[in-house]
């Protein structure tokens, strides 16, 4: 058994709130390239199905990797895996909570896997999947 | 049979290249919250099993969203669903090749399921997945 399964309890939930701004989204289509106008167009944006710019999935989906690099299980977390699905629009300036729930440990290795979700504000999920980390 | 089935040519493939320097990095940590030292501190990165800083793999990954929402499909895609799986480092200042591949388009709706692989300038796959899009 690894020393992993002993030094972690299995259900342990971490949260972590964040909104993101006009400012937010326009500096990370600058820094990736992806400048849907989705994101930056409000004229566009409003003739889509979506009415109004929303964030980039990714970046929404980004705040499991801040948890985990920095909160839960911290420091020394190798992320291997993520599965991703935007199920809901999130609009500027919405507050989004992330959580990240230890759900498994395997025997052999000192891997981990997490539930990871992303809240909004009327509490619906609007990013889900899974995770899979070497664990410190 | 969608529209879509007929549009599109499975087996298209996109490729996007970028390089993510020592400021691309600082900026996305500062946007996420991602400070986990390994990104942004040489000393303490030094001392971990990549032995230089690395880039977030979520960055690395959000060039998938940048050549679906920019250039294939295009504008009006939507994003619906990734999977990541993060096989090996990639360091400042190193060139990524991210590349996606229609695979499959759905008889009944107009949802594309792509190849998504990031390759380093060695070849070798860093990131690899499959992404799910609501085609235009």
């Amino acid at each position: 058994m690894s020393d992993q399964k002993s030094k972690y309890k299995l259900g342990t939930s971490v949260t972590l709130e964040k909104t993101f701004n006009a400012q937010d989204v326009e500096i990370f289509a600058e820094l990736t390239g992806d400048k849907n106008p989705v994101h930056l167009d409000e004229q566009y944006a409003a003739g889509t199905r979506f009415g109004k710019r929303i964030v980039h999935g990714m970046l929404i989906s980004s705040l499991f990797s801040t948890v985990f690099g920095t909160i839960f299980p911290g420091e020394g977390s190798i992320y291997m895996g993520q599965s991703l699905k935007f199920l809901k629009p999130v609009y500027l300036g919405e507050k989004i909570t992330a959580k990240v729930t230890l759900t498994a440990i395997r025997d052999d290795k000192p891997i981990g896997s997490f539930e990871t979700t992303c809240i909004d504000e009327a509490g619906d999920v609007v990013v889900t999947g899974e995770a899979t980390l070497l664990l410190p």
